[in-house]
């Protein structure tokens, strides 16, 4: 029976430089932000006041939610983000559409997978560019017997190993004031190499993050149904971003909001009855005008793990080696993200 | 003590043709379109997008659920629906209110409940009608021991079968572009007899099926109790049309949004817990004009069991003969939805 | 490692007369009402009307979860509540801000905790006083083994035992209509002395108070850790006094909104998968002018015990005395709240 139900693209349908654009278009509403603030508890100033910005981090997940009708509905694993840059303010009423390009392809000698480079470009209602970024995923090719060309050519982008701060968007209608944050902490109090903890844990549940993955329409079935996943629908990797993020307020209280991702890797499943918990490392100090500087972050989400808890948090490794002199992840992190945010100074 | 508290109609309580106006009318903000969106996933375009047109089954369930005070509190069971028409636009900032009228009145033979037909008429803030249907209901009778008039002479109205396609209103500001659908699935495409899978699955929680029925004010208690309901409170019925509905995009992806509904029927109650699968028969395709076809299409869900897994889906038989020969839905069902979707040309 | 994240405040940390201002200023919207009727199911009509009307339980959410960072963070107990007076109308698009000051401090014998008495003013973006109340909260101290000068020297304010029905502020624009409301019980039809029963019951789950409580950006840690909590998250307090406010409708039909609490106590701690249930005794009535009236209500929440299921519910004791002869609130109640709600008369 020929299926007008779309099952998503195999490894097998993408080509070289394709250009895809992506269904649906959303217009971003208040009642977005009221629903990311109750499965976040996000209370970063400008994003719950007046002024109708929207959140970073909600625009990331309407344009990325965007591309899994053709990415993801076959995707193994979400391998990695790079130059991931928000470009331009977005704010209430505006409508975000994304358009991707296939910019590199590498069959896996396995046979079974291939790796697809995704160019994205989010644009708004005005064509505006609003969002750029890279990502590459493991895909399932849909024959396993026949090798595609790009196993024995393949083609692979090279990726920018970081957004230099220079290029950062900074718009300083979303500094914070004083009476807003109530926090003396600003750009010049963070140091090269500090620890941040943020003393907070959050346990994650069915309901929740099914709503937040509904709500940004990312569609993926492995985030929804439990009989397909043993009971245990996975987590869409946004959650702990998000909710990392949310918890990354206390201690960040005067940052205007992320400005770009220079790389991130999910090092762990995620899944409902998880409690996770975060902590940030200060990999750099940027200062870009007299009112706002940039951190370089390292957001590390933990699961079932409150860093807070250690006897010494700063000597929690991230990495480790393994037995073959690899590193690793620690098996408590799911998160590892390598951000630029944005500080009033 | 007499109580001020409403406890509901018990079938005694209704008179024919008594008309009543149901409380409380509701005002649809763009708060509800990202709830709805986050319960259910929904991305048909243009009630996503920026023109602020609502959802045909957001207006259907803010409407119903307010007839719940009067029809629903001491219901034994949602016998049947017919010639749900939605016959107006609504958009954000309207305001609904629904009125009823008893048009049909039955008591069982039992003595215990009696069925309620009810025609139903929403209307907006300007007194234009923006739906209309009739549902009949089991009611509980207050007293098993005395019969009403309506055990003798009971009136029963005859319902429509189904909804002309020549009434269906049609609003050309809702037709789907080409960016927003990226489908070219047009009304032309599709025959007669064709079953449309939808290749998508959600697992329901208590969670969400009970903010689902709160934000559409439905307050009937079966849906909340879990100490009344052993543990397992009734799902809204509500529920698996609007999730069924959502997973009805893939492959209905330049629909414009249901019209109608020619019959409706609930087969076994759903829990949280089940995961709910949807296909889609295509009974029928009319032209309506140049722009928009109308398909009249046969929506079922089945819980616990994915159609897409079949070997065959196409042998997949929504109902069979019980051992008197009776048709009967496959136990694997629990809605049966009858309805005329617009789909661009 | 110093640490720039914020671990709250200890008793010691507390000054008297001292004033703080709380992050972070909150702008009301619609997606905040959607959420919030998703949430609890609220029904009264204003507040789901065209109006634009902020149902006064959301402002009190919003800017009591202003003052957690302070005040919650190592609170041990939530000890009361007095003066809790709604004074001006919020609307869609306000912006509340909460300022507190310390009016009273006592440590406890115990060298443990202490408490402190907090007043709050909440106002919008205009300066206008939106709201005013007293709390006071036990917390612990940091150091047990060194006394403080509120051992020997407390300062315990005098708090009032009830707003007078004088002081109350009316908004003659949130009066229901006939139409709105479908109710004929008016302000004239209460009696001091009735207990009103609201026939309705909803199981608590894990999702719905953690997202109530993240609306509200209440950051308290015990609502969301379950590692912390030996899987037992407490439910936030504002939780029962939402849901049973929205069950109160019934029966209390043509309220215009709770206009003062004079007192309340959360009497035992609610869990994810208990069933609440409310009934409401008249205490008082006052005329306040030829449109609206004033009851002083007492709000019993239950637990697990649906008191519309009892012989005599008029006989449910909401506290008994106990083998010293001290009143304790009977083991099913978990909130007892003392309020004025206004009436259409």
């Amino acid at each position: 029976m020929a299926q007008k139900g779309w099952q998503g693209n195999f490894f097998e349908d993408f080509e070289l430089n394709q250009e895809l654009a992506c269904p649906t278009p959303r217009t971003i509403t208040s009642g977005d932000v009221a629903t990311y603030i109750a499965l976040t508890g996000d209370r970063t100033p400008v994003y719950c006041g007046p002024s109708g910005h929207i959140h970073p981090l909600v625009v990331f997940h309407a344009v990325f939610g965007q591309t899994v009708r053709y990415i993801s509905l076959n995707a193994r694993a979400n391998l990695g983000y790079a130059g991931i840059r928000w470009r331009a303010p977005v704010k209430v009423g505006d409508t975000l559409k994304m358009d991707i390009k296939i910019v590199g392809l590498r069959e896996n000698s396995s046979g079974q997978t291939g790796i697809v480079w995704v160019e994205n470009k989010a644009t708004n209602q005005r064509g505006t560019v609003v969002m750029t970024f890279w990502r590459w995923v493991m895909i399932n090719k849909r024959n396993h017997d026949v090798p595609t060309r790009w196993l024995a050519n393949p083609v692979v982008p090279e990726m920018p190993a970081q957004v230099d701060a220079k290029d950062l968007f900074v718009n300083h209608d979303v500094i914070p004031s004083q009476r807003e944050t109530v926090s003396s902490l600003k750009f010049g109090d963070y140091v090269k190499g500090e620890r941040i903890l943020h003393f907070d844990g959050q346990t994650l549940n069915h309901s929740d993050h099914m709503s937040f993955t509904r709500l940004f329409q990312n569609s993926a079935k492995v985030h929804f149904d439990a009989k397909l996943t043993g009971g245990q629908p996975l987590i869409y990797g946004g959650v702990p971003i998000s909710i990392g993020y949310a918890m990354a307020h206390n201690g960040l209280n005067n940052r205007l909001g992320i400005a770009a991702i220079n790389a991130g890797a999910h090092t762990a499943p995620v899944h409902a009855g998880n409690t996770i918990y975060a902590f940030t490392d200060v990999l750099d100090t940027v200062a870009l005008d007299d009112k706002v500087g940039a951190l370089r972050l390292r957001m590390i989400v933990t699961k079932d793990l409150d860093p807070a808890s250690l006897e010494d948090p700063g000597a929690f490794q991230i990495q480790s080696k393994d037995v073959k002199g690899r590193m690793r992840h620690n098996k408590d992190v799911v998160l590892d993200l390598d951000y630029w945010e944005l500080v009033a100074r």
